[in-house]
């Protein structure tokens, strides 16, 4: 997590802006032209998100430490969109971004390691080695066990485990007593045994965990209890999280946490009444930025 | 699940052989002109892997009722492997086969959304359907509970929920006691009540379950306990499972269970030493399927 946390501090910005890329977030007067040549396809949409994440990638790259592409929303234009996951992710890193590749990946041991290979690592193809993604971290699930973390942390780099999620019925099984703690919390204890051998130079190890913003009391009780696991946190702005509500994920020196917000940075544009999308996004994450910062 | 239960009356066979390609699966005989074509890129590999599915498939169609890819293994691949995976989807489908992509995805309401509308449904592109992966079914993880899971019961899709795993360190979180029942028997119980009103003809709900064959006691008190759940069983074959094991995931009628097995098939042709891949999995898939029926 140390690469992560640097340029937390380069950056002054908590802040990952999610990159979720919907096509009513995108400008008609920047997508039309996709459309017109290459007619309402899979390829011309992923061709203008391809680009508007691009524009996005430039006008972020120096006020924050990473980005967080959401598989779903790629997967949602077939492979035409996993191409254009793949190029975000590339883009992003030669801009110098941190990429939190956001698939909530789970699996049995031998089938984790080949989404281990794909997200976070290398394949061999006859001697030959290719980076499928190349992620610097990956969600996951823990629900199937140590079997589906292990080989994550085989390629050295990090993931977050989804603890206490953001969503409205994340408490229907997260919340409930297992064997006298929170579920949530029994996920949490395995992110801190998890990541025991991994720990870096400011005490966090590869091993973080997904807490939501949604969720203040268990945010700060969590960090608390996971003194060595780096939270990512959803749920910041557009799923009614505020800043006050983050505090408690910080640790006494400010760090320990990084924010996720999507919609409101992607949609600020609506919001300002401009087209300048990547402008607006800009300004939005600065000001998230700035509002957390006081709040820590 | 009744056009699943339908396709397992007429192949008489309740095995759903993976699509889990791994290069080393392959004969040397049969990926050889890809890479000599292509070099050692994963165009090649893709494209090698398209070819070798088709020739499983076009030799499993007409004994088997399902296939299940595994999505890591294609995206292990980068986005070319992706495109295998969708167009093994779609020619599985015009076999006549019905799908199950094995992915596993989960994520907050929206953006599971997107999962739903990627891999079950169809996507409007400015008023133009797009279908992206088109599979019958999908394999989700419930941890997030019912935000996770109605999106993909809008579809009128399959899914298939994680409860009890088939990998060694499932029971780290999964056998403890939540709230007075292991937690597998509480997800199985939400699969329960997600599935109450889709209820098929033959009783059986869309939302089914993922039992492993590796735990066959649990396997038989989840049968009894969830009366309108299909299970998916994986394990079979090479994880270790053997036919007597899975008995009590069938119903009195001989229903409620599909059972996977991937690298006992795809490798059969190594064991009969023979480089006819496609040939030695029909001859593995049928004696399996034999083995099961008799086992019931």
């Amino acid at each position: 997590m140390d690469s992560l946390i640097k340029k937390i501090a380069q950056t002054g910005n908590p802040i990952v802006p999610g990159l979720d890329p919907m096509l009513e977030y995108i400008p008609q007067s920047f997508k039309a032209d996709y459309f017109a040549k290459h007619g309402n396809t899979p390829r011309a949409a992923a061709l203008a998100i391809l680009d508007y994440n691009k524009a996005l990638i430039d006008a972020l790259a120096d006020i924050v430490p990473a980005v967080k592409p959401q598989c779903a929303y790629y997967e949602r234009f077939g492979w035409e969109g996993v191409r254009t996951l793949e190029e975000t992710i590339s883009y992003a890193k030669s801009a110098g971004l941190y990429v939190i590749t956001d698939g909530k990946r789970n699996d049995i041991g031998s089938t984790m390691s080949a989404y281990a290979d794909a997200h976070l690592g290398q394949v061999d193809i006859n001697g030959t080695t290719f980076t499928p993604f190349g992620a610097d971290a990956l969600t996951v699930n823990g629900y199937l066990g140590s079997d589906c973390i292990e080989p994550c942390l085989n390629t050295g780099k990090d993931i977050f485990v989804l603890c206490k999620t953001s969503n409205p019925s994340s408490g229907e099984l997260q919340d409930l007593s297992l064997e006298g703690k929170p579920l949530y919390a029994a996920m949490g204890d395995y992110c801190e045994r998890w990541g025991e051998k991994t720990r870096g130079e400011f005490g966090y190890s590869t091993v973080g965990a997904v807490v939501g913003a949604t969720y203040p009391k268990q945010l700060a009780q969590l960090r608390e209890r996971l003194p060595h696991t780096f939270f990512l946190v959803p749920g910041y702005g557009a799923q009614g999280g505020a800043a006050s509500d983050i505090a408690g994920a910080f640790d006494k020196d400010g760090r320990g946490a990084i924010v996720n917000s999507s919609r409101a940075i992607l949609c600020a544009w609506q919001k300002a009444g401009t087209q300048d999308f990547a402008g607006a996004a800009r300004e939005e994450a600065i000001a998230m930025g700035e509002s957390l910062k006081k709040a820590i």
